[in-house]
Parts: C-alpha cells; sequence; structure tokens
C-alpha cells in the first residue's frame, strides 16, 4: 500500500487520519500514516501550542499535520458574547426546550460552557501561527481552500496545504488558489459534505486535478477494501476520521467520551444524518434524539456559520455530560456501521494494510 | 475482468446492463455482458412476447434477461380508471397547472397517454410468464423479493432471480426468501434508491450474503475504474443502467429521445434530485423544471405507489413530447456527470474492460 503521496509526506501508508485528539493523531503517525489534528476545539492558541509540544515529544520523529476551519471569505466575525446578540430568540428558547424535554441535566451554578471559537476566523488564524512553529507536515482547510496569504504563508513554511472538496468544481478553484492536495469528501463523509457520492465524486475530481496535485478519498472508507477502491478510483490515499472516534488513543483525550463511543458501536450505516445544525453547513451528524428533535415541525431552521455553532456549542456540552448514547452530538459518516469495537488505532492501521493486500490479491484472479 | 459470476451466467464480462430498449439490451449482449431488458413499459403481456422473439434472433445466442417492478406484498390493484378515481383531486389540478406553466403543449384531440401499467403486480406477473417461455439467464425484480410462487416459478425453469437490495438487511431478507443474486443499489444510483452510497453498502451487502449469493453493484458506475472499485469493495460484478440511456442503439427503440439524451450529456453529477415524484417511492432522477416544480412550497406529497405513476405517467408521455432537455422526466443515476456524447453500446463495453485493465496495472504499482 504504497503511492507517491508517501514520498511526498515521508509516510509509510497512504492513510491520512484527521481526529480531534492528540494521543489519536500521534498514534495514527506512529503506526505509519499521517496523524492530522483537528485544531477547532483549541479556543486558545497557547492551549494548542502546549499539544503540539506533546505532539512533538510523542510521534517519535514521525510526521504529522493539522486541520484548521478558515473559509476563504472572511465571516461574521467577533466575541462570543457579539455573536450571541445575533442569535434570535426562538432559536435560543428552542434549545432550552429541547435539552429540557430531553431530559439534560441543568449545569451547576459557576459551570460555564463556552462557544467553540475555532470556527472564528481570527481563531483560526491564530491557529495557524502557532502550528507553524512545529515541524508540521500538512496544514488542512476543512473548509476548501484558505485566504491566499495563509497559503502563502504555509508555502514560506515548506508546508503543504490541503483543502476539502466536494465537488470538482471546488477542486479546481482551490488548486487555483495554490492548494497542494485535494480531499475529496463524498456524501457518505461525516461532518461537511456535499450531495456527490465518493464512488462518482472521486474520479471526477482526479479527472479534473489529479494530473496537477495529489487526490485523497474522503468519505466511506473503514477498511482494506475501501482503501483499495478508492485507490482503483484514482486517489492517491485515503482521509479518514470517523474510525479513529472508536478508539482507546481517543478516550485518552477525552475519557468522558464512553457514551459517544456506546453510540458509534451501536450505530448502522443508516443512523447518520446530513444537517446543517452543528455548523449552519451541512454535515453528516450521527443521528441521535437531539438530531431528531432538529426535524421536529416545530424546529427552527438552522442559522448561518458561525452563529448556528455559537448556538449550539454550549448544549454540545451539556448533551456530552449526560453520557447517554441517545443524545450524542458527534460528526460521522456512514461508515460508524463498521465501527463494532473500541480499539487501538495500530490495530486499525494492521487492518487496513492487511486487508488491501488481500484485495490486490482477490483482485488478481479477475484477471 | 472475469468473476464467478460470468461462468454462472454464461458471460465474457461481468457487466449487467439494465435498459428499457432491447436494441441496447441486445447490443449488451452482443459486447459480452449481460443485458437485462426492463419490462415495466409494456402494458400489454403480448408486446413483450414479441420483443423477446426479436431478442432470441438478435442476441446470437449470447443470454440476456429480464427486469420487472414487483413488490413483495401486492399493493393496491385495479384498471388506470379505478386507481384513477384514488387520486386526489388537488393533485390532478397541480399536474395539469404544472405542464401549462412549463409551456407544454395540449395533445391534439384523439390522442390519448396511457398509464403505464407495468406498476401494477398483475401486469408484472404477465411479465415473467411471458419472459418464461424465453430463453431468458434471469429475473431481476427492482423492488427487492418478488413473491414465493414467482421465485419458484423462475426456479423451476432454472433461471435465477436478482433482486435490488438497498441495506444489507433487505440482501438477507431477499437471500431468506431464495433470491440467487443480490443487486446492491447505492445512494446514487438512478432509479428507486436508498440513502446508503455505494462505498459504504457493497462491503456491507457482501459481508452480510456474499458467501451464499453473488452481488452485484449498482450506482455509480460508468467506467472502469469503478468497475475495479466495485469489484475492490466486494462484488461479483457490476449492474449498469444510466450510461445506457446515451447510445445510439437507444435511439432505435425510441427515437424521440433526443431531448432526453441532450439533457443526460449537458447533466453534471450534481443534476440529479432523490424524490418520491416518479412512483410514490424514492428514485433518483434527472434534474429538471419538472422535477423542481414537484419542490415548490406549494407543490403537493407524492402519492404512494401504484398512484403516483399513475398519476404523472400521462404528463410524461407529455414532457417527453415537449422534446426540451429541461423538461425530461428520466430515472438516472449521480454517474450521468460522465456522459458526454451519445455511444454506440460496444464502445462503452470496450472502454469499461480496457479501464478496467488500466486500473489493475496501476493498482499493481502500489504494492
Amino acid at each position: 500500500m504504497r503511492t507517491a503521496l508517501c514520498e511526498r509526506l515521508g509516510i509509510e501508508y497512504p492513510i491520512v487520519g484527521f481526529t480531534p485528539s492528540e494521543h489519536v493523531a500521534a498514534a495514527i503517525s506512529k503506526a505509519g500514516g499521517l496523524g492530522v489534528l483537528g485544531c477547532v476545539r483549541f479556543n486558545d492558541a497557547t492551549e494548542l501550542d502546549r499539544v503540539l509540544d506533546w505532539m512533538d515529544d510523542n510521534t517519535g520523529g514521525k510526521p504529522y499535520g493539522v486541520d484548521v476551519v478558515m473559509p476563504a471569505k472572511i465571516p461574521t466575525e467577533g466575541t462570543p458574547d457579539d455573536l450571541g446578540k445575533l442569535i434570535p430568540e426562538e432559536h435560543k428558547s428552542f434549545v432550552d426546550r429541547t435539552l429540557r424535554e430531553l431530559g439534560v441535566p441543568v449545569p451547576g451554578e459557576g459551570e460555564r460552557h463556552d462557544a467553540v471559537l475555532g470556527w472564528l476566523h481570527s481563531v483560526a488564524r491564530s491557529h495557524v501561527e502557532v502550528a507553524l512553529k512545529h515541524p508540521i507536515k500538512l496544514i488542512a482547510n476543512a473548509l476548501g481552500s484558505p485566504p491566499p496569504d495563509v497559503i502563502e504563508q504555509a508555502h514560506r513554511h515548506g508546508v503543504p496545504v490541503a483543502a476539502l472538496a466536494g465537488k470538482a468544481e471546488h477542486a479546481v478553484r482551490h488548486v487555483g488558489n495554490g492548494v497542494d492536495i485535494v480531499v475529496a469528501q463524498g456524501y457518505e463523509a461525516g461532518g461537511h459534505t456535499g450531495e456527490i457520492a465518493s464512488m462518482v465524486l472521486l474520479p471526477e475530481i482526479v479527472d479534473a486535478v489529479g494530473d496537477q496535485v495529489p487526490v485523497l478519498a474522503a468519505g466511506g472508507i473503514g477498511s482494506g477494501r475501501q482503501v483499495a477502491a478508492a485507490l482503483a478510483l484514482g486517489a492517491s490515499g485515503a482521509w479518514m476520521g470517523s474510525l479513529w472516534l472508536a478508539t482507546e488513543e481517543y478516550l485518552q483525550t477525552m475519557p468522558g467520551s464512553t457514551a459517544m463511543q456506546t453510540a458509534l458501536v451501536n450505530a448502522t450505516s443508516s443512523d447518520t444524518v446530513r444537517t446543517r445544525i452543528y455548523t449552519g453547513k451541512p454535515a453528516r451528524l450521527l443521528k441521535t434524539r437531539w438530531t431528531e428533535a432538529w426535524e421536529a415541525p416545530d424546529a427552527p431552521k438552522p442559522l448561518p456559520m458561525p452563529l448556528q455553532n455559537v448556538l449550539v456549542a454550549p448544549a454540545h456540552d451539556r448533551l456530552h455530560e449526560a453520557k447517554e448514547p441517545s443524545l450524542v452530538s458527534m460528526p460521522a459518516g456512514q461508515i460508524v456501521g463498521r465501527i463494532d469495537r473500541v480499539r487501538p488505532v495500530a490495530e486499525i492501521v494492521a487492518e487496513l494494510v492487511s486487508g488491501y493486500e488481500e484485495t490486490l490479491s482477490r483482485l488478481d484472479k479477475t484477471r
């Protein structure tokens, strides 16, 4: 399981693993892939700096990357309090009422739930500044091309930039903007995703930009067979997210996540939903009583980015603390149907590699 | 490009091509695949009989199959006139108004547009009766398992039965009912389709029933790369529909279809929509002004099967006769984005085969 991307990024297998957990990211890198740490959870860039110090000490010199959330166009900006004033009362009362109806415990006095500021442009920029002081090998942007000066800044540090694309025309635009690696994110993927499924999207993006940049396949990949399918479709590697959520290492970073992991293990491939309720843009989440509440006839329409996340982030914290699998709010792809237990990262990587080899041997017999 | 399915069906390549055109079906079979003739357009079984006589004379002894539309549970039955009485006035007037607003010509006096009776259980049964008098090698059912006595009847004639499945649990049920081949129909497919994309669905179905029956991959397949991906995911072959609509042979059966073919050539992978307006069950269609009209806030909700088709079939005929690409009503998958011209069937098959071989050579270099 080796492509030109391996040389380019200095990795053994063309497996790029996105995760908000530094323990998972380090384990992916040590297992021969490229761990990519999601930065959106760091409201304070100095906290990210500290975690990247930990990465530098715990990846044994193996390459790793970071993922920021940065729209090319600078959206509404401001402090959470400023932004909070833009949120209609109808939305606030819907969230309060829903949490009450779902039986979510009320936070104790003095417990405060911060908004997730990583969705703000200024905070994402501070993530880039900090990350470039570390020996990162990739900056990925979950919202397409970052602004031109951010791409230039990364390139000055010799760091390639990856951008997610849900349509071939987006991929063409990214490459025109100087993006070095395109992540083709299919409909079945977790998180922000478009309407075109990987089977169709991936060769379209490869045909559009594959002669200029490597294309990674994202969406629906959780086994060596699926990595082989992605490479057959023209990808230079796989970008995976959902599978790493159900790992032992994830619990090391987020010890309160056993309910979320139980929800992942229980979910079938039918138990996800593509909705705007997480960030304001369509993203695939685990289907739970929380997502169902937003589909009720009396539910308000989700707000635009970044307001929707400012609205729901404190609710997500409370849902998380309820420690109840049916109340989880978590981005996840249709591949969750394949998650049947919590495992160490290295076991997943080993299975991807052996499954890939078995698939190629099986295909040999069709000649 | 050879799997165990080739022996089983007596074909050269594991390409099964669904088409309502006998000219296309015969060309697929002659090119080394298995042409499967869709029967739903035959209101009168004697017409099907005549067309299958033509197939027998024009396939050079190569195997072919038929596709019927038969729910396991017998739905509302009756003559079109009976069924017409069950259709609310609101729906009838919406269709009339929409056709008028879209500028669709009013049919001349004496021109009659029949409902498509193939959706009726009794008519589908008559298709099976007639087809079994011909040397068919497959009966496929677009709506899952046919009733048990139909499966038995096919087996008495030595004809295997294939059934479409959009979830692993459906596939398990089909095999329990005696179905011999499962067609795993992904979200991206044209026609009736579920919500799980091929990349995820196919290995799930293979894991569930692949040790008992061959699984065909349907949805998103239009190139040798995609056939290779499907086989990597565990399929024994590919089931394809959309690509054959843009063939020269299709025009031989349906000479009035140039507007439809123009619409297919113009469409991108974003130009389809999954909707209940065609049959009452979710099916993916080309996105046109007709499908958009049904998404307007004032549009009524589609009726259940078979009433919705009784309602819209005459409208579809009128849309077809308008010969205007933006007014086409046609099931098609996301793979339409790959259709860039009208070609002979043999050219498509040859490209699938050569693309498949190239893909396997490319994958060899990853070892």
